[in-house]
């Protein structure tokens, strides 16, 4: 069977090219035993790729990231054809892996699958857990998010709101801005209008007690500059420093009288949520109180154009690929 | 009675000079019901005092920081004459306070009394819970400490040791080199001879644990370079951000993979530890397992020189006004 992927074929320098990226075409094997071959259905586009991309990635080989996809041919106990998997094996159309690899997927019939791919998978976890057991927060506090309209912080702010606190969200369009007031968000700032530091001057004025940072740089600087006493930060990304890693900042010392904590985390932090979380938000979703956008690309050869668009800004809510 | 004082009269911009502050007399008045006249003898002369001169510190008014004095007259029953106590009254000769702001000090007479000012004082107690409570350090790891030679980071460096981990420090100058290497810290490197980012890469070949921040700026960056995963910073200064603001940090974006923790500190932050911290340091201090320095300046009118020298790095050990 052919299968067509996206490979990297020169490191971007500063914000990513189409050249930078080639479509290969290859020939799968068969599945061994204990394996299994996948048709992917969604490829996840997600920011964490574009630093993987500098470091990490090698040239010439399949741009890495999380998909969903169904077992066309399964020659392993656990899975059988037709079931809906989830695994990390990048942009490519279809791929033969070993069982282990390969989460599967108990779709909610009653729910969109392509929820999977974000609300009910790692978008939707981080944030969860990001707020929960990394910023640690509580009913009543005032909490700040990063790119609010994005697939992690827009769910960021409605789990702050379900969980009863005051949420300020940044995003940069004035149809963001809507769509986040649309949704119940106490209040959006546009950091293309204002810049950051004086938008949460003005808007933050029982300061900050949870920062859930998805930029980095100036929107760091402007929320360390807001935080309460033992506030804290969950660094879930700096997009703003993915293209250029000149962005400093320089008020990190207000955290010494401040006792602020910022943790970086990735999602095997809290694993022991998991099923608090699937629970939770599997109800939160039926019951249309959290709400999403996506923006999906078709076709493997538009995987570039997907996250190039995701990480200037010109996409909303989560960017998908159907394949 | 007649004291003198420090008074802040301009306010710095970068580095302070003497012609910032002015020698005051005042009047003292008598001691009211409930208060104590105490009489100077030790000024600590502290590093966090610079930030405080920018923002804080008011204009035409005696400059803050805690003394070590004696009791002259009391009028309150907890305090009689002779007494010893520490307070937060700032660059004066002598002064009346209410008995509530006055702390008895229980100097041991085997011991220096200076030693209060420092080893037994604020600096030994934030280098101890900074490292175990904020750092979280555990025996066997590997601990990185900024101004090592100074008056904190000289005991963060010997209480790691004391714990089991394996210590680098980064000083200034051959001779604190000399004697951090004299008191057993098993790599010293000085980040006036090479960039303290090569020289981490240098010697740091077992990732840093934790590290201990006193400096922030260039040297936060090169430590966070090299954190292990799940690496705390403990932030008690930032020295090299006090006298000029625009240093920034730019590789945070570090701490999302490594699930880096940076927190600033106070020593209220974690006041449980303070009798574990007096038993013990005060048992090293006699068996001579810890070891110090000072630089004593004398009389009030040098204040401003200890804390230039201070700040300026020509100062060794922990910094004192003699009065």
């Amino acid at each position: 069977m052919k299968s067509h992927e996206i490979h990297l074929v020169k490191r971007p320098n500063g914000m990513p090219k189409d050249s930078d990226f080639a479509l290969r075409e290859v020939d799968l094997p068969e599945p061994a035993e204990g394996q299994a071959l996948v048709r992917n259905l969604y490829l996840s586009i997600d920011p964490a790729t574009r630093p993987r991309l500098t470091r990490g990635q090698e040239l010439n080989s399949v741009v890495g990231g999380f998909a969903l996809g169904r077992v066309l041919a399964s020659r392993t106990p656990g899975l059988k054809e037709g079931d809906i998997v989830r695994a990390a094996y990048g942009y490519r159309e279809a791929y033969v892996a070993d069982a282990k690899h390969l989460g599967k997927v108990d779709a909610d019939p009653k729910l969109p699958l392509t929820v999977y791919m974000h609300v009910l998978g790692g978008a939707g976890f981080v944030a969860y857990g990001g707020l929960l057991d990394i910023g640690k927060m509580k009913s009543g506090e005032q909490v700040f998010v990063s790119t609010a309209a994005g697939s992690v912080g827009s769910l960021a702010c409605q789990i702050a709101k379900l969980k009863g606190c005051h949420v300020i969200g940044s995003t940069g369009s004035a149809d963001k801005v809507a769509w986040l007031h649309g949704i119940g968000i106490d209040t959006v700032v546009n950091y293309k209008e204002e810049p950051i530091r004086a938008a949460l001057d003005r808007v933050a004025t029982k300061g900050i007690d949870v920062y859930f940072d998805n930029v980095g740089g100036d929107h760091l600087e402007a929320a360390l500059a807001k935080m309460n006493p033992l506030g804290r930060v969950a660094v879930c990304g700096m997009i703003s420093t993915y293209n250029d890693q000149q962005i400093g900042v320089r008020n990190l010392s207000s955290i010494i009288y401040g006792r602020i904590n910022i943790r970086g985390f990735v999602a095997p932090d809290f694993m022991q949520l998991m099923p608090q979380f699937t629970e939770e938000m599997t109800g939160w979703l039926k019951d249309g109180a959290v709400k999403y956008r996506e923006t999906i690309f078709e076709g493997i050869e538009n995987a570039p154009k997907a996250l190039i668009g995701l990480l200037n800004g010109a996409n909303t809510g989560k960017t998908l690929v159907k394949l």
